[in-house]
């Protein structure tokens, strides 16, 4: 029972490698786009086999005595640890207290794992602190198990965090991207591409860098309203790495429908744009921190995103599209000048370590 | 609400930094002994103070409507990835399945979170995701939830690997090292030292590497089995970073008990042995992966020792000293030759990236 010496042997004998696009891990299988998703289905998937695994949300919606429980995972990586509006220590606690959001789930506890580079000064430590304290009370929170490495130098790049998360399901709320309907509309909660590119900017020193800050923020409150105000919300997901375009197309993979959306709908702030444009990046697959994508039955559409515009969150709310039944699995844009793009999955990794 | 801005240097003027012993981060931070606690103590707790963390457990007892929850987390950066015995992927699953037995909970689900650097082999993670899902399918738990990120070449060493759990605490259960009594009795389930000194020799290349394999297992059928046999045990603690010696000095602290324990009843495989002493270590303070010690009442002490003994991860079980009221708050150690020692919590780190 005890015996492992025998379980690699075995395993590669009987389970070979899967047949991959590369021979390595690139960067692009941690970009949220479609190596990511190849990486995910054919190496990840096999072995973890299970239902709750297969449903693919950004959290666990776990069946417990006394009610549902929200589960999920995320590290953070981000470089550098400093960018303008956050840092890692904050982008740690919102990342994950948005991924429990995300199923309708009120986020109660969390756990924290560091990794850090000997010699880190105690002072860069503190302050990362700091800002996981006043975010963790932003959140409601408790920070409840944790856990420290320290690896000698060279061994990771200054400091790495996980944070893990439990939220309570309210009863009665369900939701998936499996139920997404046509007719359904598409609710963006403000602008988009204001993380990715303060960490982008300030990481090339870029001149534009000081208008620029990241939207990194704990939408727990905004979730909240948005419930109180409608049953009626399909699904919701963050638009981290990957962006806009990724969450879009997850949507429309998982319900077999298509989305359609208008690009000059989607509110982008001008330097945001600027750098955007500067660097040949397009802002629907730049990650946000503090926002939140919502598939509403139409009917309900109007309902939420009044509530949404009452909370500083989603003052810049808008609805940028519709779920449609052609081109199921597909997501397109309609652009300002009346021509329909395919938006695609982002395939690589354009900024890595955004996050 | 979403200004972040002002956070970082708001929470500098206001909150100093805590007086450490270091100006940085030492590799003895993450050691499980002195350090590590200094650290957890000056810069964690005051940031996250709760009354569920200040409990200080390896993890954390949830309330939860219908039941309650064990949460724990750790990360994984052991170097070499693959050591006799084991490799970092049954580590992970198996470490973190541990912690949530250690509270006499049933372990049922994990995430997982891989950090990769960018060239990883496939073939390599492919290894290690086999004897994920071999650990996974013994421990009979299901991993629900995950993340991958990629860092660029350099930026991390091969693959960190953050598990997090929850398990069912059945009901009645309530182990605490706070409450040790003078009179109960220490049991430890088998040989020390094995898995620190397995990578530790293997990444040293020495001679005696062939003799000495790493422990790692699941501990939740030896648990069960316990639990089974008596309701009467106080608390467990499996010997990770820092050893049994660190375990020990947490359970006098916590207890504001004296523990003394007889070294020569600690049972040691001889080329562990024969490793520590020609490395100037002591197996006391060497982790190790598949191991627990538990304090149980006197009266109990024979019958879970009879039941462990009948489990394969058991079957060396011993019962290695008892609690005292002497010396509260210290762990002292009789030697074969009549005398006494104090047993010390491990300074700093002799083995870094131990698991």
């Amino acid at each position: 029972m005890n015996d492992k010496k025998n379980i690699m042997p075995h395993g590669q004998m009987s389970c070979p490698v899967p047949i991959m696009n590369h021979d390595t891990v690139q960067l692009a299988h941690g970009s949220g786009g479609k190596l990511s998703a190849e990486l995910i289905d054919k190496m990840f998937l096999p072995r973890f086999d299970n239902e709750v695994l297969a449903r693919m949300e950004d959290q666990a919606v776990l069946d417990w005595p006394g009610g549902r429980l929200a589960f999920t995972t995320d590290t953070f990586v981000v470089d550098p640890v400093f960018f303008p509006g956050g840092n890692i220590g904050d982008l740690a606690i919102n990342g994950t207290v948005n991924d429990i959001c995300m199923s309708g789930a009120r986020p109660l506890f969390l756990s924290v794992a560091f990794i850090i580079e000997e010699g880190l000064p105690m002072e860069t430590l503190h302050r990362i602190l700091l800002s996981m304290e006043a975010a963790v009370r932003e959140a409601g929170v408790k920070v409840v198990a944790g856990d420290t490495k320290v690896v000698p130098k060279g061994g990771c790049d200054k400091i790495f965090i996980n944070t893990s998360g439990i939220g309570l399901v309210p009863a009665g709320i369900a939701m998936s991207a499996a139920a997404l309907r046509p007719g359904d509309k598409v609710i963006l909660s403000g602008t988009v591409a204001d993380h990715g590119m303060a960490v982008m900017t300030s990481r090339e020193s870029l001149s534009f860098q000081s208008d620029i800050k990241s939207d990194t923020a704990s939408l727990h409150g905004l979730v909240e309203k948005m419930l109180r105000a409608s049953p009626s919300i399909r699904a919701m997901r963050d638009p981290t790495r990957g962006g806009v375009a990724a969450i879009l197309n997850e949507f429309a993979k998982s319900s077999a429908t298509g989305i359609r959306i208008s690009r000059d709908l989607v509110p982008v702030r001008s330097p945001v744009q600027a750098a955007c444009e500067l660097l040949g990046i397009d802002p629907l697959t730049v990650a946000n921190e503090g926002k939140l994508v919502a598939v509403v039955e139409a009917g309900a559409a109007e309902v939420v995103l009044a509530a949404m515009r009452e909370h500083p969150l989603g003052a810049e709310a808008v609805l940028i599209g519709e779920v449609v039944s052609d081109h199921p699995g597909m997501v397109t844009e309609e652009t300002a000048f009346g021509g329909t793009l395919i938006l695609d999955m982002p395939v690589g990794e354009q900024l890595p370590r955004i996050c």
